[in-house]
């Protein structure tokens, strides 16, 4: 079974080049789908459990609270997340390829070696991005735009130290780390296709 | 012109991943090849430019060197990163298709618009890396030979913080982050050329 996993920052199409990879691969594909399990499993609103888990869930949540998993009484924070690991662990026991965006699935999926992906950009391609499929009721300046970005990246930073041992965006946590900055995603994908083929192929 | 750039921590495979690639392509391969031409300019002693060049010869130069290059008696250092500039630029000018290892090419060669690549491999490979290539007089411990690999990172991270604007090992600053732990760097070069590949023959 062959699995590819993406982390990104915000905006930089790293959901896009996965959903492409999926596609071009024809392997399933999962992101938004394991909050809509979560939600099925627990009968709990999909924005509910978006929020708890996702880009602003994590603003308040110490350090320590690794431990807390170990506690008495759980929180509602820790009965998604482990909800959401074995949702993600059914998906892997089914055997077949798939693409998972986000949710530190590399970290998640470890035993079953996954290649590792982190997609990064620079500022005004990320800026550039999230202008352009802003929603008519969320028009930001740059500025603002900017310290959304940095935010939501802060956020994802702080989740995957809570969570993992492993660094957020830093290298060595990743097979490959891809900068979208001047790429068409579309062309790219080819690019990230071609050299995960190699991954997967390799006898060493 | 296609110009590939490499940037890379000690001990990762970044110079194998270098040559192996300009044998893959046909290109011309520059690394020590630019501290000969150096010496021979300026009828100095090839180990006397690559210690004034290279790993441990920015140990002791403050943040402020970059304005030396406007100062009225340039130390010999200026004199010697002045001429490997003009050396790089020189290989440029002759406009064929090349591979360069370190020196920053990526920056000086900026309007050439390379594409650039900066290798890393998490500490165990480097260090097995560094301990099979170490020669019969350089038997340093495991502790040892880490604290070496931190030294001579931490150099090159000092030198690109003097010479440019961009960050040594940055993600943002290059356009792929290859890892080369769990690869043969032989099958690691055929993934790094097709990911190339796809680069240079993009329309966007």
């Amino acid at each position: 079974m062959k699995i590819i996993t993406i982390s990104r920052e915000f905006g930089s199409g790293g959901r896009e080049l996965g959903k492409r990879l999926a596609d071009l691969t024809g392997w399933d594909y999962y992101d938004k789908e394991i909050i809509t399990a979560i939600a099925d499993n627990k009968n709990l609103d999909e924005g509910y459990v978006s929020r708890m888990l996702e880009n602003h869930g994590w603003k308040n949540v110490p350090l320590s609270f690794r431990n807390s998993f170990a506690a008495a009484a759980p929180s509602m924070q820790t009965v998604l997340l482990v909800e959401q690991k074995q949702v993600i662990e059914k998906i892997a026991r089914e055997g077949k390829d798939f693409v998972i965006v986000g949710r530190n699935a590399d970290v998640l999926l470890q035993e079953y070696h996954p290649f590792s992906i982190f997609v990064c950009a620079d500022m005004e391609t990320k800026v550039r991005r999230c202008v352009e499929y802003a929603s008519e009721n969320e028009k930001l300046s740059r500025k603002e735009m900017e310290r959304k970005i940095r935010n939501i990246d802060k956020n994802r930073f702080h989740a995957r130290e809570i969570l993992t041992e492993s660094k957020w965006g830093d290298r060595e946590a990743y097979h490959l780390v891809v900068n979208t900055t001047d790429w068409d995603i579309k062309e790219l994908t080819s690019a990230v296709k071609a050299y995960a083929d190699c991954w997967f192929q390799r006898k060493y």
